[in-house]
């Protein structure tokens, strides 16, 4: 029995076996074959295996996902048979007496090369799936597994280096019942979607892909942090008491499903969700949100080849503004660059991306791209309650220059005779400290605020939220965050306009307090959140609380915060 | 003649020839050869010349550097004789019937790459040794030039892609009169390096190496931020005309070198230097520095393959202690990482640099380097009026951490019977907005401040401010910006302390009536900028600067900003 400790990143006890995504070693050594007839047939053999294999994902991905999804392993099928790949590479082991791999890798590589250097985005295409293809048969002949989560046909724990937005898309939800990751942190991406999944994650754990092995049977612990790998059947036994505890302790929480979030001194508060996809909108409803808080544009961008068009934008939209029944809607426009790349943007490589370009600067740069999404909001606005948000704003000159293409994309849309919704808010993210610090020139021309805590804090701690080495300065509860949360609360108040907050900490429950004594007016935070957060807010009092908030702007430390935070809480 | 347009970024008007300092296009095609023995007498050729100009630059190295600088072109003499690696090299034309540049290049490739593996020091930097003749020889099969900026004869302006710290440290001062670059800013090392040799430069042209051949007649305009190439005889006239004007102005200035640096109300502040090495102290005397107010340590550890020992920093601070003649030196402790980097400490690649493992952060955990340079400094404290600061402090903890070493070296000393001096004021750098956001909480606890505007405005405004692509938020003046240096400023004063500025905002003429307005206390810049800001003082009264300071905090944009102080001042 073994343990690891990372960050808990999403609640909640898993367990099952573990199922390893991680990228195998490709490595070999070139070497020279006596008989390079039993190579070529060494070689036709991995070909045939792979063959096999990818036939039988295709079917099922036709069955499961549908002929447009199985279409890209048609594509990797076709240049399987293609001749003009597998004769010279048959011709290399007989000429040069190479081993298979070699003969494969070099041939395949250069074909690669050759298609990649064509400005063209078919033939890019190409090069791909034949560095796919080519990794396939490369296993075979070396006799190790490529982890394949989609045909994942039992219950598992996902244990990986980090997990992509593409990783994720690619799992069998139905069976994966936890993840745990060497890397990342709590504003992580993969720790972002284990919430949105409501399914426990532990991250950060240094080495969980070294310590286990395919089939371990292990527990992650989400309320802990903990990861253990084949614990004794005592511990298992306490684990399963732990599960049923907390099944308990949700189904209390969702007992405030249909309640309002009002404190014990009856101030309300809205509680929100972030949400990703129109998917994720049940997770919503059956937590009680009373809106969507942030609607994070960019998934529907990534993992394809394309741009989405402005149909596609639309569908999606009204989706959500439909499912949401009149509730607010916060739509967030693409946030995409830092460490969210799009590959067919063909973006610059940048030597800080976090401080690059990126959100609103790619798109008032990009501006086709940032006008089909507004137009394609527009015409959602009709179904619902859109408010409409731009990500990244530094500074005052960018808000206007973004609110001004909106309004001419909404002129354009009257003057072709289609409907608008009469109003919708707009607001900023507030994530970049400038926009904080002069928050009452701003809160005269926005109708909102979202503060986006993730990035906010890693800007004004100079610090890179997923670097490991500078996590101990990722502070929420620094008294600098606290004041710059306050000096954005106070400014929107003073303009009478609304404050939200839409990062990790406006669900934390040690900051909850505080943010309710600043007088925050809208909560924002993954779905699974929500009843905890309202079951702590009915228990809390609004006076307490601004005294608690007053205090601690005073002090200089992230310790003495938490401290006087569990004073006057029952944390 | 054309035109290129940059950023000013050091002063006054250069006219020379073209000297490019651009890495050559080292590609070839691999070629099969009808006559190896041809072949093999063209290698021998390339061999023989190649070795004929290292004797060269190795008598002359060691006529004007010494003979240890010199040592290295031996080293390099020795590879180009050495059978096992030349043998081989001809082998292989003579075998395999191909081109010269092909057999040089993967027969020492496969050297260099068995030497790299090998954990051993002396091996590495073989392997270093033959990439570096192995360049030299293909240049001469390819009949391409090096470009060695050491050996430069006659008066020359440098045209480069990015200038690195080591370039610099190549350059013949003698001969370079001024320099262009394609990339960077007014902030970058290129830049600041131009202030501190006193040559006009002009950075960020985008392609000054495109569009500049060697030997083109070339003017560095630093006043505007233009360079012209190959100009008309009668607007090259104009410019001789500019550049006599200019040295009128600089006479001018002179004048002013043992005045005092006192507003027309009789408001005195205290006009310092930025300095990297004990050498730039010449400077600060000449242009009247009134103190040292950042002395930039990472230079000693720079261009060199191990860290400094105690005594040659112990060395290098008492020469500016003593120079300085009990003016104030404020020593700024390691600030490494970020666009620093010291390849022999082997830290990790971030994908985040700036936001990354640096400075005080490294200290802290790297203490043998940091207790090493506390120590040095503690020793030479008695020869001069020494302050200290730490760089890139984002906590008081991060503070309290390090002041409590530097009392612990300082106790081992008093134990060994060395003598510290007295008092030594402990400072921060305020480069980070956390810290200007709770400056108060420090204010408490630290002796004084020096806002590093570079960064601290790269971080507000979160923007990386070497990308060019988001290089319009570098906004030095954006209201944000000045609200935090007013927090600072106000903290300090409230507990009776001093603050500072060493970042290039305090010699800007826009920024200093806002900061004399705000109350700054040391403004520390380019010896260069300093006469020049004494003589703008000289004419501004505190009490118009205070209105103006007031005014400005409330404005929203920059350009506001520009505006009113323009409007109030000569500008």
């Amino acid at each position: 029995m073994s343990f690891l400790r990372g960050i808990a990143a999403s609640n909640g006890i898993a367990i099952a076996k573990a199922y390893r995504l991680v990228e195998p070693d490709f490595s070999f050594d070139k070497k020279t074959v006596d008989s390079p007839e039993t190579e070529v047939a060494r070689f036709q053999d991995a070909l045939s295996t792979a063959k096999g294999e990818l036939e039988q994902i295709r079917d099922r991905a036709e069955k499961e996902l549908g002929a447009d999804k199985a279409a890209i392993f048609e594509a990797h099928l076709l240049v399987l048979s293609d001749p003009e790949l597998i004769s010279p590479i048959e011709d290399k082991i007989k000429s040069e007496k190479v081993n298979a791999e070699l003969a494969l890798k070099e041939i395949a590589d250069m074909f690669v090369s050759m298609f990649e250097s064509m400005d063209n985005e078919y033939m890019k295409e190409r090069a791909a799936d034949i560095r796919d293809v080519t990794k396939r048969v490369l296993a075979h002949l070396l006799g190790i597994q490529i982890p394949n989560p989609s045909m994942v046909q039992e219950e598992v724990i996902i244990v990986a280096e980090d997990l992509t937005p593409s990783d994720t898309a690619q799992l069998n939800r139905k069976y994966v019942l936890g993840f745990t990751t060497d890397i990342g942190g709590r504003t992580s991406h993969s720790a972002i979607m284990a919430r949105s999944m409501e399914i426990p994650a532990v991250v950060g754990t240094k080495n969980a892909t070294a310590e286990i092995t395919n089939g371990d049977l292990v527990v992650i612990d989400g309320l802990n942090g903990e990861v253990h790998i084949n614990p004794t059947p005592e511990r298992l036994d306490e684990y399963k008491k732990q599960q049923e505890d907390f099944a308990k302790q949700k189904a209390e929480w969702a007992k405030l499903v249909h309640e309002k979030t009002i404190t014990a001194d009856q101030h309300h508060v809205e509680l929100a969700a972030n949400i990703g996809t129109p998917k994720d909108l049940k997770g919503v409803v059956e937590n009680g949100g009373e809106a969507v808080g942030l609607y994070r544009t960019e998934f529907l961008y990534m993992d394809r080849d394309q741009l989405p068009t402005e149909e596609e934008q639309f569908t999606a939209y009204k989706a959500v503004l439909e499912g949401m029944e009149g509730k607010p809607v916060v739509v967030r426009t693409l946030d995409i660059g830092g460490d969210k790349e799009l590959p067919y943007l063909n973006l610059p490589k940048e030597m800080n991306p976090f401080l690059g370009f990126r959100a609103i600067r790619l798109c008032l740069e990009e501006q086709d791209i940032f006008r089909t999404q507004l137009r394609a909001l527009l015409r959602a606005s009709v179904y619902g309650n859109l408010k409409v948000m731009f990500p990244m704003i530094a500074t005052l000159a960018e808000f206007r220059e973004a609110k001004a293409i909106l309004e001419e994309e909404k002129q354009k849309l009257d003057s072709e005779g289609i409907e608008v919704a009469e109003k919708i808010e707009l607001g900023i993210m507030v994530e970049i400290p400038s926009t904080a610090i002069i928050a009452d020139q701003f809160a005269k021309e926005v109708d909102f605020f979202s503060i986006g805590t993730n990035d906010l804090i890693q800007y004004t701690m100079a610090a890179d939220r997923m670097n490991q080495q500078v996590s101990y300065l990722y502070q929420p509860y620094n008294p600098s965050i606290l004041r710059l949360v306050k000096m954005v609360i106070d400014a929107a108040h003073k303009e009478g306009k609304w404050a939200g907050m839409c990062g990790e900490m406006a669900g934390d429950e040690i900051a909850i307090p505080i943010l309710l004594g600043l007088g925050l007016d809208e909560f924002s935070m993954s779905a699974s959140s929500i009843l905890k957060a309202r079951s702590q807010i009915r228990g809390l009092t609004k006076a307490d609380m601004e005294d608690l908030a007053s205090r601690v702007l005073d002090m200089g430390t992230t310790e003495e915060v938490i401290e006087a935070v569990k004073s006057v809480t029952s944390l």
